[in-house]
């Protein structure tokens, strides 16, 4: 079945506290070349049936509305991986 | 500057409780054509500098040690992005 990625990330303007966070800890570490670390989320939609333009503009739609916080982050890419998962 | 992007799932044997909760959510209202819906991790690092190999494995090494719940999480993918952000 066909599996829907959709990626939502904080917005770039914002400060990313578990990012910085994470930063901070991989330097302390001893991997210091990472100048900066943003955490977002990955969904995977199973999808049962074709993926058509209707269902990708449904995805979107509850990927804009639902999945994200439109005020404090984007919605990076939506993508359709057909291998099995 | 470059930007690698790490993708982390819970594994596909293990019931993902968050992603349940969300393909039961989206059922009532109204969005049932979705079998299943699963969340996991997107990191994204900022590397200063060009991304070669042993950046690369550097990366892999943190995201399998450390970005990561190898119990329970899997890194399924690693790449590069080479477009500003």
């Amino acid at each position: 079945m066909p599996t829907i990625v959709v990626d939502v990330m904080p917005k770039a303007e914002l400060l990313d506290p578990q990012g910085k966070a994470t930063t901070g800890a991989l330097d302390r570490l001893g991997h210091g070349k990472f100048q900066n670390v943003r955490i977002g989320k990955r969904f995977e939609f199973t999808v049962d049936g074709p993926v058509d333009d209707a269902v990708l503009a449904e995805v979107r739609k509850v990927a804009d509305e639902i999945l994200s916080n439109s005020v404090i982050e984007d919605v990076v890419s939506i993508t359709v991986d057909g291998e099995a998962k």
